[in-house]
């Protein structure tokens, strides 16, 4: 019977680890799956567009195993009470198809987005990086603050957001955890000397969040919010002055900040960067982007990593999602016999 | 909280209505759905194929509801005591993406795969037909059975499959409810004064189960087992002489019968005909035959009824899959307060 982490178990397994800890172990799951990128089934994600929204599913797999994450994306969601992202998802095994393992995933994205951004960072922003600016303030904020204290040490947020109340929230999680918060006046108060830019905001249009004139060298830029057509953050001329990494073109042409660029707009692919196949950053004036979008890779390994560390604990539970006759050719013995299956 | 019906619930929600019933009243639904064909959000399945087998995953939307299935198929697995096809499916809101509803899909999809057959031949076969021939004996055949008792009032079953266990347990299930079973000695017996020939086999190549010889004037082939590439069952010169009623064009061009011929080859939309667009048999000799893959509005229609005939009954319960934090911006609160959802 498959495994099952539900809403209230994946908060205990949170409160029992520390979000820093399990964002650092995610993102080493992430870092060996990356690095055998090429023994992956890919696609773009399954999109199904609405006016107000979009739902999307995500799958993955190796020769092994097989992952797929339900998703959506509803940018007038907190205005009405409900999350902007939830998430579920599901480990298979490819041998006889059957689901092995389900868990909500809304947190668990917000906890691999954040593993996915500061790995990238490890690997482009500069080493001496002190500072991270943060535009929104929004369900990813927190997550991204802990990912980059735990892979690069950043201990100094500057945070702006629209909503003061969300950066006030921002602050009464972050700060009691031992990184100075400064909220800032705007988005240009909150870049001043920042050596790292993360952009995670949830309006569904082509905005500029961050202006040409505000990237100076040497920055990395975190490009979060950037990730469904037509919901943009960054001045596209950024794009031309940095060196932008990606996860999976053929995804990130459609949903990235590089959607507003031709489709021969030079990128570099992350899992090359990690594989040692390609340099990161090359120089310290170097203007380095990673055009985040998620990519399903990243779901495999934070479902395996859940996977793992719930195996045989009180975090764990079981769902009764697989119909299993003894005769594999009798199904319909179960529609005359009420068995339990356990 | 989205509703669940598991495997557990799935067996004694049939057990109590009785498979006929529900074949008829996810039927009702299917009906409902393909005359609105043109109003669903629709793709051919996303399939992740391995040698051994595939994973599937079939989204589809209306204005209002979103739903998709998780499905395997794998040829081999009965050898191993495993299920060749194991699934299930969830609902979601399109307003807001949050998942509504998640059901074990098993046991449902072959009841909606009988549904679905049994709608086609209502429009195909002609009206005094009596008798039906079976090729197959596997999973799906009792429920294909009682789907054309329940459609069409067809109580006489000729069966063959080259497992004589298989037909005996056919026999063992099917008898007992009052529809006469005759074991065949080869499909050639099978089909003998056979009104309707149902071909639903699960092995994974381009085999002939059905000849060209053995197909006469006025008969209707419901050809369910030719559903994945390089999955077919009938000798393609069938093809020719019969009037082809297909799903999902896009779809059933890769994985039906048809994909052994041209992509212009030429089929009619089931939906046209049930929608009283386009004529369904033309006459007592026509060759009518439904090259039937399973395409996801059948999945949509049997979740709704699934759930609209749970509702508030015994046989539903929850499922804790939507992190709801009080401050929708706040989704890191629930790391750091472990709070029942409930």
């Amino acid at each position: 019977m498959p495994q099952l982490v539900d809403v209230q178990n994946m908060c205990r397994w949170i409160n029992h680890h520390g979000v820093e800890k399990l964002i650092a172990g995610i993102q080493s799951y992430i870092e060996e799956d990356f690095v055998r990128w090429e023994s992956f089934d890919k696609i773009p994600r399954v999109a199904s567009h609405t006016p107000i929204g979009v739902i999307e599913l995500m799958p993955t797999s190796d020769s092994n195993e097989y992952a797929f994450k339900y998703v959506n994306g509803h940018p007038s969601n907190p205005a009405r009470g409900y999350q902007t992202v939830t998430a579920f998802g599901v480990l298979a095994d490819v041998d006889n198809g059957y689901p092995t393992f389900q868990a909500e995933m809304t947190l668990l994205t917000a906890l691999r987005t954040a593993a996915t951004s500061a790995m990238a960072a490890k690997y482009l922003a500069r080493k001496d990086s002190e500072i991270m600016a943060m535009i929104g303030a929004g369900s990813q904020s927190e997550f991204q603050a802990l990912g980059f204290r735990a892979a690069l040490g950043i201990d100094r947020v500057r945070i702006f957001d629209i909503d003061p109340d969300a950066m006030e929230k921002f602050r009464r999680n972050i700060e009691p955890l031992g990184i100075e918060v400064y909220l800032a006046a705007s988005v240009e108060d909150a870049v001043e000397g920042a050596d790292i830019i993360t952009t995670c905001t949830a309006d569904e249009a082509q905005n500029t969040i961050l202006d040409y004139s505000l990237v100076r060298p040497g920055v990395h830029l975190n490009g979060v919010g950037g990730d469904c057509p037509g919901k943009t953050e960054l001045d596209a001329r950024i794009l031309d002055d940095a060196t932008v990494f990606v996860e999976f073109p053929p995804q990130t042409r459609i949903e990235g900040e590089i959607q507003n660029k031709d489709d021969d707009f030079e990128v570099v692919e992350l899992w090359k960067v990690i594989a040692g196949k390609h340099k990161g950053r090359a120089s310290d004036d170097e203007i380095t982007l990673f055009d985040s979008v998620g990519f399903a890779i990243e779901d495999f390994s934070a479902l395996r990593y859940l996977r793992d560390s719930v195996a045989g604990t009180e975090f764990q539970e079981f769902i009764d999602l697989v119909a299993d006759p003894d005769d594999p050719k009798d199904l319909f013995s179960l529609t005359t016999n009420v068995l339990s299956p356990l």
